[in-house]
């Protein structure tokens, strides 16, 4: 599983933290009824978590576009806005779980967070 | 759902979103099996995560005491330890789902990550 943050935003830790665990849930919860497999894949192998960041939503909507053609599952996050960011900001991509291979095809050029 | 990370250890932004993101997500499953209306109650509240920081392990085992006498599931997060601190590492404490008040009776008193 690999989530990726908008580092354009300039969030907060506390507020990227929370993104990053609602993009997590997320996609355990998608994956554990739509790819049992995979989620019991993942789970068992410890269920590895990646925290990557990249500039803009832009290039973060290629992502996506990459991901799911190579049918990885996606989800996007986005912050309700009480605090830092307006109503609706995407603010994470989450990718996965799938094989270590098929994540970095997609994301192996981004930087750590 | 409340999630306190361990202050003393200064992990960094990238560390602490993947270790909060384990907390959420081994809540979220434990409490989807042992309570569902607790997990159902949650989800159907736009599933919330809190991100408060505690100074030590010591103060965080006093919370865990707090938590649990008031029935309110835990869960421990330790690093793999490949990176940052050593394996084994208590990084994180998951608190919930629970009501907000009982949630805030316990860790009311902490800061904001």
């Amino acid at each position: 599983m690999v989530i990726v943050v908008r580092g354009e935003l300039r969030l907060t830790t506390g507020k990227i933290a929370a993104q990053v665990a609602h993009a997590a849930v997320n996609l355990a919860c998608q994956s554990e009824v739509r790819a049992p497999a995979a989620f019991e894949a993942w789970s068992r192998g410890g269920q590895k978590k990646i925290v990557l960041t990249s500039p803009s939503l832009e290039d973060m909507m290629t992502l996506e576009r990459e991901a799911r053609a190579r049918r990885i599952p996606t989800t996007w996050v986005e912050d309700a806005g009480l605090t830092e960011v307006p109503p609706g900001t995407c603010t994470c991509l989450g990718l996965g779980p799938a094989p270590a291979a098929t994540l970095d095809a997609v994301t192996g050029k981004l930087d750590l967070l």
